[in-house]
């Protein structure tokens, strides 16, 4: 029986499908197509998403909301509590803080690092800074397993280093600048101006709200 | 002969070669496979995202890379430079205003609005901080066509609709809500929550470094 790896397009699909979800009541039913319209795909690529895992839908019918929101949540592991370290208390560190993302219960910052001698022992959000030389000895202790990284680029990967000394299993790492970890853990790169090169591209390339569409070279 | 909508997953792709590609001097000469292993895809993928747009590489060779590059840029119309407004002046929205990638010269913040009347008149990272009011009037003065959303999720459909009515032609949002806009305007909602739940799948699915496979059910 073939086995395939999932790809991570189809995860951060999920994630957006459950986004979806929320707005409905949990036992109304929704069509692959229906969900699809909401979050901007083909109702092909929805079911090719889900086939992944199982098969979740009424034949002929589609999915009930409820009953998918839970598959979902359980393959995203969000039925569960994720304890998460954050370094870097400086403007990104503490923005990140008042997040109504990374308040949830799922996912809770539970102690913050800094390396300015004026920071530490100082509160934010509700926590007492920490040293970054405590990393390795605090996180087992705070039960953490994904740590964010929020200082400048230079500190970035002794951070990552110490992290992994700590024992978490997945960086999200917000330094503009390219870190590397051990191989079972999982890392993710944030860049928010990535995010404006794909505006500026989409922008320039719409005319009068109709997408230009390249000619493929034929050979 | 056919033609192609570009696909949002190769302009990202390509956002991601730039980074990878300004590791290496211009004369330098770099390969499909070269590039596939530093952005973690493979050669086909790069291939095929860069055919789109032409035909870029020396046969059997690889790329120039400051040829590519300046493709590349060009594509993404970072050869020019984009004037930003940010509405939110909070904890998120200066920590913008200090982030790295927000200061290029592609992508410049020009002005800064908010609707709290403590904070207008006031400065943030060198800007006067505007009235939420002025936006509609301001924008087309500054000559800006990319607005950022950093306000509280009940303001940012008003504010969204003020930027359109100023003019932009793009919209990175970042407040926790889903936004709409007219056709002919491009929106980036940017969850950062998102990240955490696609890190907590991996983290879960991951055994001792090594990825758990899914079964594709047969039928």
């Amino acid at each position: 029986m073939p086995r395939f790896k999932i790809p991570e397009i189809t995860i951060e699909r999920l994630s957006i499908y459950l986004r979806a979800l929320s707005k409905f009541s949990d036992d109304s039913i929704i069509s692959s197509q229906g969900l699809a319209e909401i979050v901007g795909t083909t109702d092909a690529q929805v079911r090719k998403d889900l086939a992944y895992f199982g098969e979740f839908g009424i034949p002929g019918q589609g999915y009930q909301v409820g009953k998918l929101r839970d598959e979902i949540s359980h393959i995203l592991a969000l039925d569960r509590s994720w304890r998460l370290a954050l370094v870097g208390a400086g403007k990104l560190g503490t923005a990140l803080l008042a997040y109504p993302g990374f308040k949830r219960k799922e996912f809770q910052i539970v102690v913050v690092f800094d390396n300015d001698p004026n920071k530490i022992g100082k509160e934010i959000g509700g926590k007492v800074i920490q040293g970054v030389e405590e990393i390795r000895k605090l996180l087992p202790q705070y039960g953490v397993k994904i740590g964010i990284i929020t200082t400048p680029a230079e500190a970035a990967q002794d951070v990552a280093d110490e992290l992994v000394e700590g024992g978490v299993e997945g960086i999200l790492n917000f330094a503009p600048v390219r870190i590397t970890v051990p191989e079972g853990v999982k890392l993710k790169n944030v860049d928010l101006s990535m995010e404006l090169e794909i505006l500026s591209y989409f922008i320039s390339h719409q005319i009068k709200g109709r997408k230009v569409k390249y000619e493929k070279s034929s050979h």
